[in-house]
């Protein structure tokens, strides 16, 4: 089965939140949009980053000050479709795409939450993986963290 | 009458959303924070900001590239009386404390939005300018701003 | 003697950058621009903020999960005199004006880097608390701190 | 042959900002950093996006307002080797890997730059497509435009 990210731009059309496990609905701000009008490319990392960490958090917590293991971005990636704009209400969903010894892949999408229901404007993909906090060395996907990505699998 | 601005800190216990005339909610975000794990200064003013503009934009619109004038931001400051955090929903709201010829101050208030009710967080004060688009001369704020800005007085 | 904060805009405008004890040079970034096409009001605070913790953790170091005090932003307040604008070289400049038992006030200057020399964007005020880090109570300024702040006085 | 971006980590330790056609310096700030107390990621690509606008304006030039097109990012990635950290000083470098019709292909590099030399931390990979600054549909790449991108293949 392929992947949402693994699909063409052309077979995305009719994706909508609920194709995706976890959504949480953000705003934008001002200063999100640059001279051009709209949400600049780089703030979708921050509303995929603000979903995951905050997903995160809730569901197993975090202490950076004190957690022996990190979270480590290895890889992100981001195709945009659309716009996004200020003012304006936006959904983003993830997925558990691909879940590995030490590391989680994700898939996101973004969607403009316009009142005649979500448009996408962006798919994502990102890759965590765990390492021991003093060594960074890979740690296996500790259990209570495993049992969270594994039931946001699609 | 003091503006809310006016009043020290000590006097400011008391605040509600319902002491402004103006509120949104918004929800932080994971790069809010810093090294510290608070949401940093500066983003207090993003946070202002979004309010104001986008109050505006609602009420009289805003066409960055047409409009005949500009709102120029000639002040903005902020006492910090407690910490927002991430995830977490804050609310912002906005009264106008002055209004003159040209210019327009607004008092703000951003509170973090607990489960057993919102909490004061920082106070903040604005300043906008209405200037010509070309010359960047002060002109008298247009009719339809003015009106809006006068029922946002308390 | 009046600190450069306490004069009108009218007095500023011979400022430069040798009226400060503390200057650093930034770049502004593309996404530092908002959609009026100049760098948004906000971004002047990340400008302040990363001018005075650089100054300090260059000067006295500064570890957040070991320190046994925080540096709390109690005020913050800028006046805007001019754009900044991208792609472009700034100067920011910082004096201590005020040294108190437990509190520093910097006052800031904002300057555009163009070639015939440095033009004033902005003037900024800061107010930094220092804190016991469990406690959040007031302390004395430490010792190594006090030394660093005597000496960016004018 | 294989671009940057095409060759696994393992092959890229030995790469220097002498790999790059465009480079630029760049200062990290204070907000980069967030709870984790190195740069975030979402902030490369703000890295990334500086470097490629402000190129692109220095070399071409760029009006929003005027301009009878637009660049829209099509798609964006980044891996991440290594921590930026603050203060410190970075170092962009920018290829481009691929010229099509309507489209170009960078690949990116950042780099801490240490006293020993840089360290590469991060590379990544952006596609614009030129479209029509009224129906958004895409554009042959205009000439002036055309040279620069030819004159930055590796």
């Amino acid at each position: 089965m392929t992947t949402l990210w693994e699909r063409p731009n052309a077979e995305l059309g009719g994706l909508t939140p609920a194709d995706f496990a976890v959504t949480r609905e953000f705003q934008t701000r001002w200063n999100d949009v640059d001279a051009y009008g709209h949400v600049n490319n780089a703030v979708y990392y921050e509303y995929f980053d603000t979903l995951i960490n905050g997903w995160i958090i809730e569901s197993v917590g975090a202490d950076p000050a004190a957690d022996t293991y990190k979270r480590f971005v290895a890889e992100s990636g981001c195709r945009y479709l659309g716009e996004l704009n200020y003012p304006g209400a936006i959904i983003v969903g993830l997925n558990v795409a691909k879940l590995g010894t030490s590391s989680v892949t994700y898939e996101l999408g973004a969607f403009r939450n316009e009142s005649e229901g979500p448009v996408l404007a962006a798919i994502g993909r990102w890759v965590h993986v765990f390492v021991d906090a003093e060594t960074h060395k890979p740690i296996a996907i500790p259990g209570d963290s495993r049992t969270v990505f594994t039931a946001a699998q699609l």
